[in-house]
């Protein structure tokens, strides 16, 4: 999916959510915790109730890969099953960050085996770690810039003696390392002020943004500082969606909280003359 | 494995080298990659080769992850294959790099399912990466400090006003995170003189070292700026090791380049009265 599709999903749905499928198997409603398919049935009744008003799934390896083989082979098949459902951008969160023929195999399983649009990476390696993504037409690098944690200043605020923060050289330094339709950024909701700053430096590229709702961002503060001409913007939830009940009705609640989402975001896009 | 335990076993061997099974499927001997079982038998081939003269293994996860369900299973069987030869210490090199109860998954996925000594993480996001793997006793992260890639200018040697340099942030900042049975860095062959630089931050903890033979790095120079009361160095051949021969001697190759680059390393280990 390229830049101006990505785009027309976005206005055809009304809606830039991107529904987050961190599916920690210790919070799953009680009767699939013992379910030995629970985690794939947990996420196909998110992606059941969920699917009218998001644009985007983005499972988390990391809950995936706890399982070991039996994990990775349930990965498989939600991203089989979010495809069946129709034009969709998948994101792998994977945050991986290696280099040469390494992350030329990651690339690999990501974009073909899995058959998702974009993947996380991590910047510290440098170019080197998106490269080989690069390769691959219409797939995205989703390259870590201002994370939504408490530890991101740690390292990503250090700055140089012209007042450039880590971030923010991370921006100007890769911008043009692929086109518009291959390099989206993570810049955290929890620091909607940063926004600005972003923008001044890559005011045409998509941003992935969590932290809205469990970490405390604001929707509205993110869309003031951070929306552009294509929207811009895909607004990660999580936790706030996935866990909204723990009993037989989960499925249900999820949807609820998803179209609140979507209809916030359908009147931002609609204040913004973008649909 | 602790940190006197790790020097113990260095004594023992007289040796500190890391094979890295990097182990590329369009590399394999020919006879190699048309079976279904190829990558585990030539991980068990190289593994039966250099066991007598290695301290350690680091399976890289992308060259797994990449054969999807059937990798990831045929990295469980070569981790419990090395666990079965005796006492050794076993790095994933995954250089994951994520945060809270997502990493907490992630520590769990390699500390406790897949039965690894240490993981390789990346420093990107600061103290909330690495905690949650903190809570395994004798169990060891691996951080990203300066690698020996090319592009590790991009963002490395980012420097602050007073000219300390982003890995020497990294190095100053996550050092006390962890004991001395917790924490080590990677630091590559290719830039050995900054080895003194690393020093002067970390005197006592581990370094694994890349890019000694493939990438040019040459082991003397590592032993000169980075060998400590405890030896502290893991170095680490990859390519140069497990592609000595593409023919049927692949294995008998191997294990002659590893116990050339043990014969390499007693010697220096005895230049430096550590055995």
């Amino acid at each position: 999916m390229n830049y101006e599709q990505l785009f027309g999903l976005i206005k055809k749905k009304r809606s830039f959510l991107c529904v987050g499928l961190d599916s920690d198997l210790d919070k799953l409603p009680l009767h699939l915790k013992s379910d030995p398919d629970g985690l794939f049935t947990f996420n196909k009744a998110i992606v059941d109730a969920t699917f009218d008003y998001a644009v985007s799934y983005k499972p988390n390896l990391a809950f995936y890969e706890a399982l070991g083989t039996s994990g990775w082979e349930s990965l498989e098949r939600i991203i089989t099953y979010i495809r069946s459902k129709g034009e969709i951008f998948i994101i792998a969160d994977a945050k991986r960050g290696d280099i040469g023929n390494t992350s030329a195999r990651y690339a690999e399983a990501f974009f073909n085996r899995l058959d998702v649009d974009a993947v996380t990476l991590s910047p510290y390696m440098g170019y080197d770690t998106v490269s080989p993504f690069l390769e691959f037409k219409d797939k995205w690098t989703v390259l870590l810039a201002l994370t939504s944690n408490k530890s991101a200043n740690d390292f990503q605020y250090f700055q140089n003696v012209e007042g450039t923060r880590l971030f923010e050289k991370v921006l100007s330094e890769s911008k043009n390392w692929g086109s518009l339709s291959q390099m989206m950024y993570v810049v955290g909701a929890t620091r909607a002020e940063e926004l600005q700053a972003v923008r001044q430096i890559i005011p045409d590229h998509f941003l992935l943004v969590p932290g809205v709702g469990a970490q405390g961002g604001s929707l509205e503060e993110v869309a003031r500082y951070g929306m552009n001409s294509h929207c811009g913007l895909l607004v990660n939830s999580s936790r706030g969606i996935l866990y909204a009940s723990s009993a037989d009705d989960f499925a249900e609640k999820t949807g609820e909280k998803a179209k609140e989402m979507q209809q916030e975001m359908e009147r931002l896009l609609i204040e913004n003359n973008l649909v």
